[in-house]
């Protein structure tokens, strides 16, 4: 597969340098209708749009990656798509990297249509991932894999979720491995194709979800992409979980926090006080010198 | 779960109305652009709106329902979202049922956002039934089967699909049955805690997606519920496939067919042919007294 776009880095070294200046928190966007109401929005397009636009102001400068979740947009059709549409532009100015979570999934020209929808140079949804899901089989994802990787963009497929109805399926045996051992490996072996030109160190476009807070997760030391780990926080994970989780990945890991950052808006100072807290953390923590006692 | 609302038929008595009426053949509109150029359309929103009421002119009163397929209006953004709301009310304006196949599928509070987007009442993009994906679990998609049965509207989950790479993940272990087998009997499970009141031979609101090519179909007895089923003609499999696979659940199971109608197109008379001589042959073909020998 072609390493990137003409004009745009490869997604793995974009990823790495926002890592390296900004750390590691990946903070979402869920303009849900109770968030709307608490902030004393309305639940519909102009509402999430202005929600969207607070948020971006408290943190788009401050984080590596801002995640939209789709379906708090598309609820409202297409004028919530729309407000989707203005969100990606907005983060790209505020210089962070987008993560479009859409969970979309189909196969053949069904999923080359979402590939253009979500990677391709000049579609007014473009972004810089997508999270896809394979129940389709991996092998069906084929046709983002290769529009991601031919315009610079990245991937993260579903593998092993944090949520507790996820477990039977996930862990179920196929060929020797789980389902999610079997995703993280057919997603390696597509990184492994990857030319990497004069930077061969660097993440490969395709990573996947992987939940910081379950306590069967799949290997990740071959993965060689990037990950995107929900769990910490509310749902009761800690930085130190993800880190163990992660690997030797947990430098392109992507931690993901929404709500804890969210519900202290809608002051902009104070959501703005909230990620910085939890940036310094995550990095305090990485480095092994926390409060938290690891050596 | 309640059995419909207050002002419509659950979804299972009206797909049993239409299928009676009409016949058992969904047709897709899928404008996907190789089709937009050799009808010489426009590759853009504007093109896929002009092509999909050519379609519901040649075929939305003909069949029991119409399946837009999500990720070709999306790839135009918030223009084709406007699209496809259009082609929504289109489908109902012409007696036909709605099948929206998205595939959503996330978790909790994400999974009502889509379901607040497809299946609440006064949405733009509310349909009659809409396609998920329980990569995350069938109880991560609880949030759609409570809407969906409040509203009179219906699911078709993805259980066994039809395409070649979707065999060792739908083929895993999972407690002693298939992924694919487990999704069925979750879902066979929640139509069993439907109320059908005066109907009780009706079947459930909650279908599921089983291609008409794979030798290895769960089974569908115990469904109670429909099933749509790709595969049919194209992709090489049969009616008699279809009538094989679905077991009792045939009477209530969609046929799709998409490609073979529109590439009939854009002559509007054209693709009515090509759906009525197809809805006799599956009508004919399911009586049991075809020219194809089958007693």
């Amino acid at each position: 597969m072609s390493s990137g776009s003409g004009h745009r880095a490869p997604f793995g070294a974009r990823l790495r340098a926002a890592l390296g200046s900004r750390g590691n928190l990946c903070v979402g966007i869920d303009p849900h209708p109770a968030l709307l109401e608490a902030w004393g929005l309305g639940v519909d397009a102009a509402g999430v749009a202005e929600f969207s636009r607070r948020s971006l102001e408290a943190f788009g400068d401050l984080v590596p990656a801002v995640k939209p979740q789709v379906a708090f947009f598309e609820e409202h059709g297409a004028a919530g798509v729309a407000a989707l549409e203005e969100v990606l532009d907005g983060i790209a100015s505020a210089g962070a990297l987008s993560v479009a979570d859409a969970k979309r999934g189909d196969i053949g020209s069904t999923m080359a249509g979402y590939a253009r929808a979500w990677l391709r140079d000049g579609s007014p949804l473009a972004c810089d991932a997508l999270t896809v899901s394979p129940y389709l089989g991996v092998g069906a994802l084929d046709a983002a894999f290769e529009a991601a990787a031919g315009a610079g963009r990245g991937l993260f497929v579903l593998a092993r979720t944090s949520n507790p109805e996820a477990g039977p399926l996930q862990r179920a045996e196929a060929g020797g491995a789980t389902v999610a051992q079997s995703v993280v490996d057919e997603v390696a072996r597509r990184n492994a194709t990857i030319d990497r030109g004069d930077d061969p160190t660097s993440p490969g476009p395709f990573g996947v979800v992987v939940g910081a807070t379950v306590d069967d997760a799949p290997r990740l030391d071959e993965l060689h992409g990037p990950v995107l780990m929900p769990g910490v926080g509310q749902q009761g994970a800690t930085i130190d979980d993800a880190r163990r989780i992660a690997g030797p990945a947990f430098g392109h890991t992507l931690v993901n926090v929404s709500r804890h950052v969210l519900r202290a808006g809608p002051d902009v100072a104070a959501m703005r006080d909230v990620v910085l807290d939890l940036t310094m953390a995550a990095r305090v923590t990485a480095r092994g010198d926390g409060a938290d006692g690891a050596p």
